[in-house]
């Protein structure tokens, strides 16, 4: 059975992945406007963990939208939202089983409601799992010490391919390089390297 | 790390054990209020599925209370819900770096809200893991058929661990057998035969 996992080089997807790749042949998806190479990222962090990888093409619009609503907020969450709930849909469209994300129980955002996910299995006939939703903050961090070596710093100065830098790079555009310090607060990222070996540790 | 999996014998429990099976040295835990013997019923799968197994004390007075909630309301959940809770405070107690149960997104009962499961670990120092919560039905019902062979049927029939049995006891014992039917209405239940090998399918 093959799964597509929305993908971004960081521990969250790489650990999602981790987790089923017992149950499924595991395909790393990364989503990409078109705006930046930042997709290129998270090819090298896939290819670390030996999975397959590919992008998938979004909607430029769905990005305008969400830079708009971002300014207007003055804050990401929303615009962040609109983004995932889109990358969501067109990875729904790719000729697999099931699709699954990062998404963690201690997440304000994206979150998937159970009525989201079942309108997504349901159009499109196609599981969608979160395999992390079960997971609080501290239970990841110890499995992701386990079995990643990754390296976390300030989110602009650690490469990842998530939405944000494409979305950052839009806002720069419109409204200028400090509204994207305002509006994306520094938070910390990471960005996986490779796998932990048993005598890695 | 060590994980306590409270497990029932049933398809969900299994697969949660399974899921978890590579991050954690799994121990499936079956709480008995020490009614009936069908905790034996776990014990016999979970040898089948080659995890350890011991059986964890439940208060009887949790027990009577539930059944007389259940009695009251002419329904199980409230009392399901309530001797889950307990269960899992029971678990939380145990010398272990996780506990888990089978809880699905798509359950209706039981169910452990975010705040609940953060209480638990807080107060416990110990990490929660619902790691079905992520997984829709049909998505279950596929990892199980691939990976287990299970025997389902009516829940009078089905052998099983779960607390439905003893409860069931408690309650014919004070109402009469024939409320037992009417407050837990006949339903599908799973119980674990074996893991299925590759060359099994």
């Amino acid at each position: 059975m093959d799964l597509a996992v929305l993908y971004s080089g960081g521990k969250d997807s790489s650990l999602a992945a981790l987790l089923l790749e017992k149950f499924y042949d595991i395909h790393l998806i990364t989503g990409s406007f078109g705006i930046t190479d930042d997709w290129q990222h998270a090819a090298v962090a896939a290819d670390q963990l030996g999975y397959s990888f590919e992008t998938i093409e979004l909607d430029q619009d769905v990005a305008e939208a969400a830079v708009t609503t971002m300014i207007e907020d003055g804050y990401p969450r929303n615009g962040i939202q609109r983004v995932h709930e889109h990358a969501l849909e067109m990875a729904a469209q790719l000729d697999v089983t099931a699709i699954a994300d990062g998404t963690r129980r201690d997440d304000r955002v994206p979150t998937i409601s159970r009525a989201q996910a079942q309108s997504l299995e349901d159009r499109h006939d196609i599981d969608y799992l979160s395999p992390l939703s079960g997971f609080g903050h501290h239970a990841i961090d110890e499995l992701v010490t386990e079995r990643l070596s990754i390296d976390t710093g300030p989110s602009v100065e650690i490469p990842k391919s998530d939405y944000e830098t494409e979305l950052r790079t839009l806002i720069a555009d419109r409204v200028g390089p400090e509204a994207v310090t305002s509006i994306f607060p520094a938070h910390t990222q990471s960005y996986v390297n490779h796998l932990r070996s048993n005598d890695d540790t």
